[in-house]
């Protein structure tokens, strides 16, 4: 039986370790993993099998969904694209004990501000395997320790992977091998959740249900985001194509995505030009309509049902349509029933869009775009830790910056408080 | 009756209206803030002499401590350097929407990062009723929604600094009258720990107690430090002198203060030297020495009794002296037994500094300077919202910044994912 709280503890030493390792062995610990990974895909695969064999069975016993039965499935390129985050985090430029700024304060006193590792970060996640090496790419990037919880459909995959990272930290000298770990039980999360002397960051991967859980569970922090209801303005002065095309993508280029649109609000001023040329499209596209009594009323052969709980996030190719009548109805309804994900405009009039992305407080407020671009990579940071819908730390799309802090280095010469309160010397302003 | 749920609520709904609020207005508020607590110093002495006089019941029974009624106390000077203190945010930089950056992520296709408010944070304090006036001030300065809870001692002084705010936000036209909101009891702050819904961010100022209760009763995030145990560490390589100025001015100039040293490792090496000039010093600044056996059989003249629990933080002139064989038996000292927050090494060996700041795990790490200087006045942010411990969001003295975060703004033009999957478009490097 594992002993979570030692595991805690034993990753705490590590993350001590970790502050004084090398950009070049971490880079090199990094390139181990890829190579070996690369080495044993006919283990991972094998692995999967199994795993995948197991889940048949919940999959016809309604246990688990077809959409997690396929994030469980790891096929060749898959695994290839995994094995390529890892080489990518490779060349991504360190993040910790990088210079933020340094001054003066006083004659002879410097502080520096210096970015540095967060410590032991705990990630649970679900059903998707290929988490496991990424999130320890990125945790052995950024200097932290971690602690790891896959699903348990996908155990004997995960374990697989594990032990090729494990291997792989330790066929390379002066790295501490406790920096990666891995828990199996839902006991064991929650023994977890209270190492709050140990672990100072939470990160859970998955359901609302989920998040919510860690949420309501912890006095460690958490980073995440529990739903993903993102919304489209249509504005009255918007351009009908853009929007289209925008809302179709935004839908139905991955309903499953926490990004994907939910609900779009209609100005209307421009229900009657766009709502046919729209409404047309979805189903073109095989998206289900839930709308409000008005466009139920004009448009009855189009709408499955009314739409009755505007805080649904489908995750499916489901939508829900609503009637506003002005862009601060739209405002209203969006920081009413969001979560504070990404919400867009579409306008040509650039006021309304600028009113619009100040007053929607959601982490991506987006002019005449898809709602699909709100993504770590599409933003340009080259590696992604997840979404975040928090109001602190991070934000947004989080990047390996979003796995640091600071802290204050001061560089004196035997300086006292007491001759600044005297007036004997001063501060500079 | 008030209904702290109400409160909340009505305090996000403002805090959106202050997503628009210009930096003049916010100057505007704060100018009539200053100048209406001037205007009323008498009512602001007469109503804290009430207070006093309840508070004196209070000494005398020993439910609150002689510091306590200190702090509770509010003359002339310490009200002048309150409203001063207002005037002195008018003059920072507004800390949001500031382009933190801005690129290009494709052709045309324009990402921001803006710095913005964090929305509604629930602030509570303890004796100090100067506070009111200073995180008001922040609060309006960044932009954020703020409910106070202030110390029951301190309630008459509160309720007068409290209205003289209300009545200068409500003097000013258009700035949302909920930006400022206080609660009052215990159970009021039961259920503002409750209202994740709508508040963002916790800062508790105060006991460790109260920290440490308040982290364990709330989902939203909590900003602040339970203890404030800080080292001084004294190598092998110190100048005499430095060393024991700074323990002198860490320990002696303000004990109370969350950044007072409370422990001093002293290298072996060096200890012959150093303790007889040291505790000779520190017996003439009247503090009483705690100490490990070898130092107490060696001096137990100067030596009250041994130390017994270095977790401890005394805020008095007390203070604990151990003797450590090496500088990793100092880090290791610190690391497990301090509290995250700010510790000194005195040394002339800048190789051995550097390894001490790189692996001591705290806010600040000091090289030969007094760990007083811990503040963010003396870092010269120009205001303090408190001292973080935190390992997320914000470390260390934390300035205004610390109360904004930021949102991405995402410009296009009717731009789809779709197009980058295909490989018709790619993304900027």
């Amino acid at each position: 039986m594992v002993d979570v709280i030692e595991i805690a503890k034993s990753a705490k030493d590590a993350s001590i370790e970790l502050l004084q390792v090398s950009s070049d062995l971490k880079n090199k610990v990094l390139t181990q993993i890829a190579d070996r990974l690369e080495y044993y895909i006919q283990d991972i695969i094998n692995a999967n099998n199994v795993d995948l064999k197991n889940a048949q069975e919940l999959l016809i016993s309604g246990e688990i969904s077809q959409s997690a039965y396929n994030r469980l499935k790891l096929d060749n390129n898959k695994i290839r694209d995994m094995i390529q985050g890892v080489r990518d985090i490779v060349n991504l430029p360190d993040p910790v004990n990088r210079t933020i700024w340094s001054k003066n304060i006083a004659e002879g006193i410097i502080l520096k501000k210096i970015s540095c590792p967060i410590g032991v970060i705990g990630v649970i996640f679900e059903a998707r395997p290929d988490v496991i090496s990424q999130i320890s790419s990125l945790a052995i990037k950024s200097s932290n320790a971690v602690i790891l919880k896959g699903g348990s459909e996908a155990v004997e995959t995960n374990k697989t992977i594990f032990n090729i990272i494990k291997n792989a930290i330790s066929s390379v000298n002066d790295f501490p091998s406790n920096a990666v770990n891995i828990i199996f039980s839902r006991d064991d999360v929650n023994k977890m959740l209270t190492a709050d002397e140990y672990i100072s960051l939470i990160i859970p991967r998955g359901s609302n249900s989920l998040v919510k859980y860690i949420k309501s569970n912890t006095k460690i922090p958490v980073l995440g985001h529990a739903d993903g209801i993102c919304h489209i303005y249509v504005d009255e002065f918007a351009d009908i194509d853009k929007a289209v095309n925008i809302i179709i993508d935004a839908k139905c280029q991955y309903p499953s995505a926490c990004n994907s649109v939910e609900t779009v609000l209609i100005h209307s001023e421009i229900k009657d030009i766009l709502l046919p040329v729209l409404l047309n499209k979805l189903k073109e596209n095989g998206v289900i309509i839930n709308s409000d009594e008005n466009i139920q009323n004009e448009y009855s052969e189009y709408v499955n049902s009314i739409a009755d709980n505007w805080h649904k996030e489908y995750g499916d190719k489901i939508i829900s349509l609503k009637i506003v009548e002005s862009i601060d109805e739209a405002i209203n309804h969006i920081n009413k029933y969001g979560s504070g994900h990404t919400d867009c405009i579409i306008t040509e009039k650039n006021l309304n869009a600028e009113k619009f992305m100040m007053f929607v407080d959601s982490a991506g407020v987006y002019h005449n775009i898809s709602t699909r671009f709100a993504d770590g990579f599409r933003y340009g940071f080259g590696a992604e830790v997840g979404i975040s819908t928090n109001k602190t730390h991070a934000r947004g799309p989080v990047g390996l910056d979003g796995l640091t802090i600071y802290k204050y280095k001061l560089y004196g010469n035997g300086d006292i408080v007491a001759d600044f309160v005297s007036g004997k010397r001063t501060f500079i302003k």
